[in-house]
C-alpha cells in the first residue's frame, strides 16, 4: 500500500491496526518499561501517572519509533527505553497542559489537575519529564540526548508562544504554524528521528525521518483543531467544543476571522476572549466556521502536510514498515471524515 | 583556615567572600553562559526568567560546582556549562515551587507567577529544565548527565513527597529529612559531585565531595527553616513566617508538636491546616517554638550535618580552596545567629 495507490484522506477505514501489529511485540517491552520507571515509593507518584499513562492513550509516538525502526530493519531493543523516555515526555506536556488550560477532562476522563490538584499535575510532570532523562542517559547515546532535549526545549518553547498568542484571535496562521511547530510536531519529529539513531543510520536517514515526523504531526494536530468543531466526527473521546470554550486560537478560528466581515470578527474577538461560551456560542461559531469553509480548508491544510510526510518517506523501500506508516498519515487524516 | 581551628557555628562572621573570591573568574564565564541560554525568540522566556535569574539569588549552587572544581585543581572551562545547568534546574525548581505553594515574594521581590501567572510560571520553567539538559547534552559526559538527572528526579520526588505531608503535622523527624535529603540537598550533592567527574577524578572522590554538598544542603535547608522563625536574624531578604502562614511543616515545627501537650497540638494542627495564620498566631507560635527549645535544636541538628560536611572533605588538602568551602559551611549556620 502506498499514498499512489490510495489517495490520502480518500479513505474513512484507515487505522492504526497494522501499525499496532507491526509493532505489537515491541510495544509490550516499551510497556514495562513505562510501567516499571513510572513507580516510586511516593505513592502519589504511580498513581497520578497511572491515571494518565494507563487512561486510553494511543501511545502514537512510541508506536512511530517503533515503527520508523522497523522500516531501518532495526533489530536490538535499544529503542525501547528510548521509546517510554518518548511517552514520558509526552505525558508531562499532557499533565502541565492541563493545569495551564485549566482543562477538566482529557479523552472523556477527568483529569490529574482535578482529582489531585495542580500543585500535583506540576511536580509529577517534572518528575516524569526527569525520569524521561534517566532513561536516556541510561541508554547512552549522546546523539538520542541531543535530539530529545531539543524537542523538550522546543515544546516549552512553543507552549509559551501559544500562551502569549492565547487570546489574540490576530494570531496569524504563520505564527500559528510555528506554535504547533514546537508543541506538537517537534516530538513526533524526535520520536522518528531517533530510530535513525539506534539504528546507526546516516545523517539523511535521519533528517527523512525528522520531516516524515514533523509533517505527520502538524497533520494530527489540525485535524484535532478540525475536530473539536465537528460533532458528527469520530473524535476519539475528545470534547466537542473545548477549544472554543478554552478560548483557544486554532486555525479554523483564524481563518473564520481572516475571512469573516465586522461583525463576525466581534464575535470572535468575544468568543477567545472568554465573553462567549455557551453551547448557542459555539453552534454560532460552528455555522460561521462552515460558512467560510474553515474547517474544510484546515483539514485541506492538514493533507498537504500528511501528504509531506508521505513523500518524505520516498527514500525507503516499501513493505510492511512502510506501509504501516503511510497508513497511520491516512488514519491522522481520515479522522476528520 | 579548618573546622577544628574555627568550631562550627561560633562565628557570626563567616561569609561567603572567600568562595566568590575564589571563583569570581569563573562565576563571570557561567553567568554569560546563563543569560546566554535563557534567550528565546518568545520574549516572555527571557522576561520572566531573567526576573528570577537576575533577582538577587546568590548563585550558591554553582559557585559550589566552581569551588569544588578548584579544590581538586581543575584547569578546564567544561565546569562552566554545567554550574550554568546546575542554576537552571535550581531556577527551574523555584518557579514549579511558587506555583505549588502559591507564593506571593520570594528575597522580598514579588513571584514570578504573581506577575506573570501560574501558567506561564510552569511552562518557562519546563523550558529552563529542558535547556539545562541542552547544556549537559553539548558537554557530553554521559557521567554528568546520569549524576543530574538522577538529581532532578529526586528533587521531584522530594517535592512530591512534601506535598502529601504538607497538611500533616504529624509528619516525623525521619520523613521530613527524606523530604529535604531530596528536595534540597540532591542538588547541592549533585553541583559539587560533578566537579569530580570534570576533574576526571575517582569514585571515591565523587562521592566525598557529593557526601559534602548533600550534609550542607541539609544544613542549609534547616537553618533555612529556623530563620523563617527567627525575626532578630539576618534573614537574607527571607520573609519572617512565610513558612507557618503557608501551613508549612518544617522540622521547628515538627519538634515543637512532637514536645508540646494537647493543648499546643491542637494549636498547631489549626495552623497547619491553614486556620491560624494572623501574625498572633505567628508570635504564639514562635513563643511555642522557644518554650521547647525547637529553634536552638533545629540549629543544632544543622550544625551536625555541617560539621559532617566539613569532615567530608578531610581526604583533600588544605588550602584556599577547602578554606573557602569550610566557610560556606560555617556561613550556613551562621545565618541563624
Amino acid at each position: 500500500m502506498t499514498a499512489t495507490v490510495h489517495p490520502l484522506g480518500a479513505s474513512r477505514s484507515a487505522s492504526l491496526d497494522a501499525m499496532m501489529q507491526l509493532v505489537a511485540g515491541d510495544l509490550n517491552h516499551v510497556n514495562s518499561v513505562i510501567l516499571g520507571r513510572m513507580q516510586s515509593d511516593v505513592v502519589l507518584i504511580p498513581e497520578l501517572a497511572g491515571h494518565l499513562i494507563a487512561g486510553g492513550g494511543k501511545r502514537m509516538r512510541p508506536m512511530l519509533t517503533l515503527a520508523c525502526a522497523r522500516l531501518l530493519d532495526y533489530g536490538g531493543t535499544r529503542h525501547h527505553k528510548l521509546a517510554a523516555a518518548v511517552e514520558f515526555i509526552h505525558t508531562a506536556t499532557l499533565l502541565h497542559d492541563d493545569v495551564v488550560d485549566g482543562s477538566g477532562l482529557r479523552r472523556g476522563r477527568r483529569t490529574a489537575n482535578i482529582i489531585w490538584g495542580n500543585s500535583a499535575s506540576v511536580l509529577v510532570g517534572d518528575f516524569l519529564f526527569s525520569r524521561s532523562f534517566e532513561l536516556m542517559v541510561e541508554d547512552g547515546s549522546i546523539k538520542a540526548l541531543r535530539i530529545l532535549s531539543r524537542a523538550s526545549a522546543t515544546i516549552a518553547e512553543g507552549e509559551v508562544n501559544q500562551l502569549t498568542a492565547q487570546r489574540r484571535v490576530e494570531t496569524s496562521e504563520d505564527h500559528y504554524l510555528d506554535i504547533i511547530s514546537a508543541k506538537t510536531a517537534a516530538l513526533f519529529a524526535a520520536a522518528c528521528r531517533i530510530a535513525a539513531v539506534v539504528a546507526e543510520r546516516d545523517e539523511a536517514v535521519e533528517e527523512a525521518l525528522d520531516a516524515f515526523g514533523r509533517n505527520l504531526g502538524i497533520a494530527f494536530q489540525l485535524i484535532d483543531d478540525a475536530i473539536d468543531y465537528a460533532s458528527d466526527a469520530v473524535t476519539m473521546g475528545k470534547g466537542v467544543g473545548d477549544d472554543f470554550r478554552d478560548g483557544k486560537v486554532t486555525l479554523p478560528v483564524i481563518l473564520a476571522f481572516a475571512r469573516g466581515e465586522e461583525g463576525e470578527r466581534q464575535f470572535w474577538r468575544e468568543a477567545i476572549e472568554g465573553r462567549r461560551n455557551s453551547d448557542e456560542d459555539l453552534a454560532h461559531a460552528t455555522r460561521l466556521l462552515r460558512r467560510h469553509g474553515a474547517l474544510d480548508d484546515t483539514i485541506d491544510r492538514a493533507r498537504h502536510y500528511g501528504q509531506r510526510a508521505i513523500d518524505a518517506l520516498g527514500p525507503f523501500p516499501a513493505g510492511k514498515a512502510k506501509a504501516a506508516l503511510v497508513e497511520a498519515v491516512e488514519f491522522a487524516i481520515s479522522r476528520a471524515y
